[in-house]
């Protein structure tokens, strides 16, 4: 493998794998000096068309547990500015000896053009309304940590669904790892077309909370009322929010998630928010092991992951 | 110890032994390579709520030299411009699995709200008007430098006393270790209340000049102006300004300081400024040995400071 | 040597050295882990007073591959804007322990005065319409890499020639290696004497192109039409642009070369871009082997090159 673009190209067998290969960096977190030598001269890259410290931070502790080089390609105080066409701007990187490139862009599909430019291997940090792939990883991680397994739980995905490749991606991950996922939204933040969706749909999360053994709520964006796609918060929230009430109708061994970051008293209660079953936060710390084990399978080889040094692949 | 949030919960004995241990990190600095490998696989993050290159790239720099890994978590491109809140970032950023926040914000007692929140070092690098306490610490250390001891000083600090957090936090550090402290200022940018803070006050620099051993300049910021609590900055200078004919009256041993970045021809002339008395330098050479040593404190355990590697602690 | 400054202080035999270690990092670059040890525990500053992300990543990445620590003084968010002065800021810096400091300033002249100041290193990344030094460095030995030697190769250079310090810096090095350097501009983008430049000068590209074994494109700034200079760039490209119809002129073995960001469709059409012989991809990979030659020569003493570590000096 030498790009992560889509969890629709990693399949089923590469998510197993890269969850797999996760376990291991999960292990190498928890040492006294969570670092390890596997990727020493390598160098990362991220190149982000959209502001996201959130995402770019979770990529360069990853890259540096790994002993990389981390650089930043910031959009907004460089040559972008001045006219420079995409494909000579990532040329121009990897002109400079980079090996992998982490993209996010505003548009569907541009990692997938930064991948037919370069030799380096490409890393999908978001494209549009389209893919997230690395966020499905780690929620697909996050529900395995807690629930064993994904094969057969029902999760209910929560909010915009339309502008959210986060959700798009999670659908495809949650579904090939044999889960069952229902959307709930509003009509009007939900895809013109459903059609190949793998999903059900639902516009009253009151019934589906209590039948649910995952609630994943995506964050409402407020542009989305300046849009006239929704009356009000206040309204979404009455209708589509994490309510304490809503919450207490879940399952006892039904968890809460959330991408961040959350907009509490939106959709997600701040006291919801807060309660042990949700993972919100153990997301964020997987998100840092599942970005190791992703740069590790697309750059690493032959050093072994469970010493300081060594020579043999241990993952 | 666990964090650095004021110099009061220092108290004199943590003073001392944090400039005692920066004696350690002066010695690493004049070394060919000024690295030690003591926080090898630890990971210090910058949180700032203001901008301030200066101090954010002298802990950068101390924690390099310690061998730790940093990043920034730049709040004018991040989620915090989404509306995240202080909390969530704070509980996001140390889910990544950081070491230490150094937290900067304009509010006084963030840092101890970040302390209470994470397991995560806290070091206070400016809160609101409040403390500075890493500023005092480079203080004391230049003062004793120069002069052996602060006991028995007369240290008259100069200017917007009001809005100072460096002013507070250096006359609880100067009186802690034994000097006199003098508060020179327009009645404006006094506190309100001085009650409790053991120094004398005076207006009158001409009459304070030739009596102290140390005189500490405080930035004059423009903004005072438009906020009417200062006619002109040429009346400021012309009676709280360190002009050439008042350094005339400084005795031969007595030093200049200020906290930088300097208003030259404001609070301080050009060539007084220069002086060999000035040791405006020397306070940001000190203030990475201490702030390595702070680090050092908060993080470090079991590692010889004396070598490229061991197993002995030295400080 | 101490600091790069300028073509003109290297002389031809300064040029000759650098290019020669320039190879030596060439092939470290080639390498699986194109890392050494030679700069471990120096400190590289970049302090830009005008945007560059492209000059700035290869400077960093040119210390990185030494083994330096890397800092950014970046001045928008910086004392700078309080108000700070050029040498206070430069005092600064160096009094955190810097041992190399890149300068970029929109003043021609400022790395000089920088240099007067430090005890540091200093680079000339670019001073307003002066020098660029390591541009010069890395055309030349993109040149030398193409046609084997400068000597007796006929340059010509196309564009603004007058708001480039790319073209001074060029200029020089080109005729100190030897070979003949053509201007070709509108007069409006000439500056108001050549008295002492080495030049032959042109207004008709169509006659230079045939004759020219290195064609090197200035990029045309889009300002320079509201500044009235040019009367549109539409006509810019068909008096000053290589277009497909002027690069089929080219002589077989000539070159095509530009500093970058290109204007594609404007000073380069699209297509001329990407023709073999145009080596700009090529110029940005010798980049970053030029600035460890730079940084080496500047900073580096008695570390083998050749080793992940040793004690002999290679190159």
């Amino acid at each position: 493998m030498k790009h992560l673009l889509s969890v629709e190209d990693l399949g089923a067998d590469g998510l197993d794998d890269m969850l797999r290969v996760t376990d291991s960096f999960v292990e190498v977190g928890e040492r006294a000096i969570p670092k390890v030598p596997a990727l020493r001269g390598k160098t990362v890259v991220s190149l982000f068309y959209e502001d996201s410290t959130r995402t770019r931070l979770s990529f360069e502790t990853a890259a540096k547990r790994l002993s990389a080089d981390t650089m930043n390609f910031s959009v907004s105080t460089s040559s972008v500015k001045k006219g420079e066409s995409l494909r000579d701007t990532v040329e121009t990187i990897e002109a400079m000896g980079v090996d992998a490139i982490i993209v996010r862009h505003s548009s569907s599909g541009v990692p997938w053009q930064v991948a037919s430019w370069v030799d380096a291997s490409v890393i999908n940090a978001g494209d549009g309304w389209h893919e997230h792939p690395t966020q499905a990883l780690l929620d697909c991680y996050t529900i395995r940590q807690a629930r064993g397994s994904l094969e057969g739980l029902r999760i209910a995905i929560v909010g915009d669904i339309k502008h959210s490749r986060v959700a798009r991606s999670d659908v495809l991950a949650f579904t090939l790892l044999g889960a069952s996922v229902v959307l709930v939204a509003p009509p009007t933040l939900l895809p013109p077309s459903l059609e190949g969706w793998p999903v059900e749909v639902s516009h009253d999360l009151d019934e589906v909370v209590p039948k649910a053994d995952v609630v994943y709520l995506l964050r409402m964006q407020k542009e989305r009322m300046t849009e006239a796609l929704l009356p009000s918060l206040r309204e979404y929230t009455a209708r589509y929010g994490l309510t304490v009430s809503r919450a207490a109708q879940l399952q006892e061994s039904a968890i809460v998630m959330h991408p961040g970051p959350m907009n509490r008293g939106v959709e997600i209660a701040a006291e919801v928010a807060d309660l042990p079953r949700s993972v919100i936060t153990q997301q964020v710390r997987n998100g840092v092991a599942v970005r190791m084990a992703v740069l590790y399978m697309l750059l690493g080889s032959g050093v072994d992951l469970t010493h300081g040094s060594g020579t043999d692949r241990a993952a």
